[in-house]
């Protein structure tokens, strides 16, 4: 494809306003009368309120009210974390929010918050996995309450199937299934078993959760501004929350800073309910700290695998039993998780049990490719086994399985063409594998990872405004510079500077329709609508300068903002003087603009190789990573520095899942919930990080690309742990990494 | 036509914001960091700028700044009052703003504008149009500065041949010519000659002008929260003005409290500059006072007329001689007063020249259905005079000389349909008219008016959200309800209630195109996109239902914010799901959105006949206007209740031009700069309003809809001038009426 502005490397379009502290992230909007808020968190993972005493917080100047549950919920039952307000009786989880303190300042609020006097009496808890399954005490003892449930229907109304079953902190259990993997592996000729697990990783984007909320005109009505992935998402969440009508919740999206799967209205719902109460607009910035403490980090997976091949290698059977500590309410990942850990290699025997847990612990949601970090570091770690096992070269195992277009998914839905074998065959001729194993303690491990990606329909419009300008009306939400793509593809179909192409950002009245900015789908989505949108502006644009030369639009050339004449030199017409034609011409076909439709069929799963280098250190147990090299099928790259951005991101984040986080609970008590005490790695503790882009273009995707975002999340931390057998012969089997652990099994080795 | 909506009664659809107080205009736009501005006016209608003493105004607590032209203009001339900051030099009018004081709060800076200490050098001005023609001062020796003049091309540039002709007060003279109007008069049986004069009347809209202005993140970028008519007027207004780019601009129109065509960013420019200068955002809310000082009222003129007809009351000659007063800038009224002066009954020789003047006195502007109210006073009081000089009734006068389709406007073009026999007719049935003359010293005038209408292309988004919530994305300003016309389009096309329709405010970034609101145009503009928009929507739900429903869509049936299956009850689905479905198809349609255009080809001229009693007490001179009848073709009232309130407001002003309005200037001095002195009606001050309707449809105005807004303001002064003849046989040829003048006459006529 021969392209003018597609496929070269472009800054991103907001980078000015962003590295000069002009771009407004909620916490910069500061609205007259703005009252500002400070959540009181439980201590407890689960406790009943006995009391609260206002008086000494209400007392502090500045002070405006205090809030509980009794103020702010209205009788209505919270259904998820992200519609939850304040606690009522009861709390669930140490961090749910129990008061609020709404004062004139935030120091104010603060002071407030800390005069609170809440007494709880505590209650047993369920404060992981293990007890969980004993059912001892249950989270939930009516059941988790479900989107449709008030007060009023869990008391008296009609209890729906899954209401009759008998209360469990064994939420749900989904099995996935194809041949008869029990039979296959008691059959194989080399069978791996293990059993991995992974750790609570909270997102840490830079900017907390944060929200300013406005009292609309009419009674109910309300403005929210806030740092979110999807604005139509907040919208539901606090209209579901506080019984209002959707139409009456205008969701206005700032800018973000960081969401990776977290942003979607968690605390909107207070916010808006505190404006409403109060009739002020009203602002919380969460702290890092009650960031940690209240917000859904991703969650703790235990996973047996069983993993069977014969002699050839080929693999004949696998079993997995993945195990999801939920916390309090269920987010879900059991489908994803079987999707890809059964839809990696070609397999016909395949049996995948997803059991989601309840606990009183915060509840857990979506990290960048959610469950599939986890997921992956169990079956790349099996594998990697297996090849070692088999005496096979590991790279070698994997492309003797890989799974092409047309092969199954874990949930047994086939893919379409793919580049999985791609990246592998890249990976295969880096000189970081082919020159691996040249010192002592140092190892390069391998693992492969991939992300499906979603898709959705969205709109978008084009106009050309009188001085040239091309603005694209969008509602999407840019968190990964998708936009800046959007500029390109607009720049390249009328075949003008991207200088020249504006954003304009949508809200859920002034749309364009746009799906939220997870599941990797925003460019593969908009790009339709764009091209669309814009294809018919580049018709409007050569009618009208055919119109004005008085010839027909074949004869006419687009280019650097101008219609000419083609083989006419001076014969040229800015295309601001069309649209302008366009806004005056009586019986003409009216303003240059398009509005662009578009819904892919089908989505443009990207797979990808992940190639890292350690060294060990056996006398500490320390690791040191020297190297990554991330090979990445990302079809076509719409601008390749902001796709091998995406890349260094996502590696960074997936190392750092191998090496460094994890949450550490003691009693359902959340020990570390700040940047001092959670481990998180600092630029220099991350190696040099290589982007190799495979361009394997999708049929779905635009101009073939592929989602990009999540997939080099998701193999960093397996390759981590091969890597680290590669150089010491140990084998690691949960996360985060720890030195001591390492040290003894290097021990524990040596002794052998 | 068999309509549900359109046609319909329905109260506008902003008025509970509006009477609850919580629309936001300007005024009430609050921004951290506002600061205020109170601009210091000239006091001398031409004076030299000899020295700013700012000291005393800076050393007042919060004040943050003095600014005259030296610190804002920038080297820049102005050539338009919109694009005018601050005078630099020189002073050209009493009201002319010479300085800014800038304060944290609006009292500071009144309080440092009243310490500020400016020097004048008083200079010789042209006071008015006697003096303007002797040319003995001129407003602008070096000629009036145009668009494209610079300080630079000003001084060294190369001269227009307009700038090549000898500077004179008496700007331009234009000629409209058909036939020989001077013979035809000589050989006519009956000729009526009289010289006509009118005041400046000032638009005193509710809301003075009022601008927010706020940097933007880019040095030179700035957004405008303004009070206006047209946010594209403003966005070039305040580039020009201020040499900034367009596309830095942006425009956000807030509710209009009245504009009448005087709100087209007359104070933007300043606020803007004063904003970018000292990098806070700043607002400008005018005093009545000067309000009345600065902005632009409509023109004194004098016309002197020659009317001829044959002695079957045939108009065979029409001679006018239209003198402008346009203040330091020209307006240009001289073509539409033409336009409508000779373009009102059939006549074969015309001559019509206008000559605009310039003065030192305020720039006028327009002023709803700007010169022609002036001009058929002239005109109307002219036909009346003819008919009781031939002894002819007056309403069969104008009957027999109307002009319809086909005829010739004064400067030439025909005329489409119109129905100006039609309202004559109606009002000759009407029993005001009938029933006349039957009290001593009352009675009973008519006069003839209208209004061609503008027309311009304009866009319009129509989209379908998951509630079932229809908006209509409008790039138009609401100053006349406007807005609720369109709902009710859009309800009429996708049978929705048109509660569940909602309007969402464009701005010069998000679109879409739409017209000024002047020249009674956005509905004739704006229908047509809608309407474009809204049935491309409807065939998106119907194609979507026939999906769902697997059936052909001639088989569905919309109704009530449903799509059903005709004749199967029960197979129905809201229009909600419908969108959602399109937000959700894979492979599918996409969003449930569209963006119509619309050029309309001509216009839709409006067309009316005035009725009014009025009761003279001959003793003081003192009017009583007793009743008002407007007989008004508007083509089709797509909603009666906002038509007709366009109807009573455009009458009353109407009333109030030949009644009680007129600026009063001394010395170049505004001797009634507020509402104390300046005669306004108080509502008990206004006789009852009756509005008749004739619907006669017009070819090109939507659903048959012609413009509403101007046509009412257009012949109530003669109306009144009439019916005063009728109750005392005195002719007025002076605007506004002055009881004493009044008094005096019917004295020297009783003498008589």
């Amino acid at each position: 494809m021969t392209t003018t502005h597609l496929g070269k490397r472009r800054k991103i379009i907001d980078g000015l306003e962003k590295i000069t502290g002009q771009a407004q992230y909620p916490a910069d909007l500061n609205l007259p009368g703005l009252l500002h808020l400070r959540p009181v968190l439980s201590p407890y993972p689960h406790a009943r309120i006995a009391g609260v005493e206002k008086e000494a917080a209400l007392a502090l100047p500045g002070v405006v009210a205090v809030l509980t549950g009794a103020d702010l919920n209205g009788g209505r039952v919270a259904h998820s974390r992200s519609n939850m307000l304040l606690a009522g009786d009861e709390v669930k989880f140490a961090g749910q929010p129990v008061a609020v303190v709404v004062a004139e300042t935030e120091a104010q609020a603060a002071d407030g918050a800390a005069l609170l006097d809440i007494t709880y009496d505590p209650l047993d808890s369920v404060d992981d996995a293990t007890a969980a399954l004993d059912d001892a005490v249950l989270v939930w003892p009516d059941g988790m309450p479900r989107p449709d449930t008030s007060m009023a229907s869990l008391h008296g109304g009609s209890a729906s199937e899954e209401e009759q079953r008998a209360p469990s902190n064994l939420h749900q259990r989904q099995e996935f299934k194809r041949g008869d993997a029990g039979k296959a592996l008691a059959q194989a000729h080399t069978v791996i078993e293990r059993t991995f697990s992974t750790s609570r990783v909270h997102q840490s984007y830079l900017e907390p959760h944060a929200v300013v909320a406005q009292p609309g005109v009419k009674q109910g009505e309300v403005t929210v501004y806030t740092s979110t992935q999807g604005q139509y998402v907040v919208r539901s969440e606090v209209a579901g929350a506080l019984g209002l009508q959707e139409r009456d919740v205008h969701v206005v999206p700032l800018k973000v800073g960081g969401g990776f799967g977290a942003k979607y209205g968690l605390i909107d719902p207070l916010v808006a309910a505190v404006a409403l109460k109060l009739r002020r607009p009203a602002r919380l910035v969460l702290t890092r700290t009650e960031d940690m403490q209240t917000t859904t980090p991703m969650p703790e997976i235990e996973i047996r695998l069983r993993l069977g091949a014969d002699a050839e290698g080929n693999l004949v059977g696998l079993d997995v039993n993945a195990s999801i500590e939920n916390g309090a309410f269920v987010s879900g990942h059991a489908g994803i998780i079987a999707t890809m850990i059964g839809g990696m290699y070609r397999c016909e025997n395949v049996s995948i049990v997803g059991t989601e847990l309840l606990t009183n612990r915060p509840p857990v949601g979506a990290y960048r490719a959610p469950g599939v970090p986890q997921a992956l570091f169990a079956l790349e770690s099996g594998m990697d086994e297996l090849a070692r096992t088999l005496g096979k070269d590991p790279l070698e195992l994997r492309l003797q399985n890989a799974v092409q277009g047309g092969d199954l998914t874990g949930t047994g839905r086939p893919w379409p063409e793919i580049g999985l074998k791609a990246c592998l065959e890249r990976a295969q001729g880096h000189s970081l594998w082919k020159d691996r194993g040249q010192n002592a303690n140092e190892g390069v491990g391998l693992a492969a990872g991939g992300w499906p990606g979603a898709f959705s329909p969205a709109g978008a419009v084009c106009r050309v405004d009188t001085d040239g300008t091309v603005r694209l009306h969008v509602g999407s939400v840019d968190i990964s510079g998708v936009h800046s793509s959007m500029v390109l593809i607009a720049a390249e179909t009328l075949n003008v500077h991207p200088d020249s192409v504006e954003i304009v950002q949508g809200t859920t009245d002034s749309g364009p329709y746009a799906p939220n900015s997870g599941g990797s789908q925003v460019t593969i989505s908009l790009s339709g609508a764009v091209l669309d949108a814009t294809q018919q502006v580049r018709e409007q644009l050569l009618d009208l300068a055919a119109h004005h030369f008085e010839t027909h639009k074949d004869d006419i050339e687009l280019a650097g903002g101008h219609a000419s004449l083609k083989g006419v030199p001076g014969k040229t017409i800015a295309i601001g003087e069309l649209a302008r034609m366009g806004q005056k011409l009586p019986g003409g076909p009216g303003p240059v603009v398009a509005e662009g439709r578009a819904a892919p069929k089908a989505g443009a799963p990207g797979f990808m190789a992940q190639l890292v280098k350690v060294r060990v250190d056996p006398d500490t147990g320390h690791v040191t990573p020297l190297e990554a090299v991330t090979v990445q099928d990302v079809g076509f790259a719409l601008n390749p520095l902001l796709v091998e951005g995406q890349m260094h991101g996502g590696t960074a984040q997936a190392l750092s899942i191998g090496l460094y986080e994890g949450q550490v609970f003691a009693d359902g008590q959340l020990t570390n919930p700040n940047f001092m005490e959670y481990t998180f790695p600092r630029a220099d503790d991350l190696p040099p990080l290589e982007a190799v882009l495979v361009e394997h273009p999708s049929e779905h995707g635009p101009f073939g690309a592929r989602v990009v975002g999540e997939p080099p999340m998701t193999a960093g931390a397996a390759a981590i742990a091969n890597a680290i057998y590669d150089a010491v012969g140990v084998r690691v089997t949960a996360l985060p990494l720890k030195p001591e652990h390492l040290w003894k099994a290097i021990q524990d080795r040596r002794g052998t």
